[in-house]
């Protein structure tokens, strides 16, 4: 009896560990979500639209102006980035529509 | 003093159904996002990294297969679908890198 007691009580403590774990995981790590751009007006739409409609609650949302911050680019294009409008979810990146390709934006 | 007491209930009240009409409207009007896709390896990867981070809150998401939804390849076309995936967020279509053309997938 005291033996399947002891296991009830780690299996319990095991569960609220796990969940106590989960819970500092998703309050503090949250996946990076990078949304390159340069200005352009299908740039601003995207940006309006989708980099506005992800869960900040579980994505980390950084938007970077790629006309104005030049030496990102290389980082851009180093996670995949060959046109902007672009999301960068978890260093696989996505265009959105086409607004510029980036060898526009080295000039 | 009775219609400052007047005063001060209408003013609680005014506020309290402000609160109660805006977490009613918050929780029911979400705005609307439809993921189109026809099952390629792009349009899986686009469904769940960007599909998959769309704020839930916020956006009532859906997802449709249009190889699977063919009577949904004309809505889709509507809003200015031209290939898969794409996402359209309150009426606007986003396209999500490239998987196929629209026309692919009449046949």
């Amino acid at each position: 009896m005291e033996a399947t007691q002891n296991y009830a009580f780690f299996f319990v403590a095991r569960r609220v560990n796990l969940v106590i774990i989960k819970f500092f995981w998703r309050l503090t790590m949250k996946t990076s979500a990078i949304f390159y751009h340069a200005g352009c007006p299908v740039c601003i739409e995207a940006e309006h639209q989708v980099a506005e409609a992800l869960d900040l609650a579980r994505y980390d949302v950084k938007i970077v102006h790629l006309g104005e911050q030049k030496d990102q680019i290389s980082v851009a294009e180093g996670a995949g980035v060959k046109s902007v409008p672009a999301l960068v979810i978890g260093g696989a990146a996505f265009h959105i529509n086409f607004g510029a390709p980036m060898s526009a934006l080295k000039g």
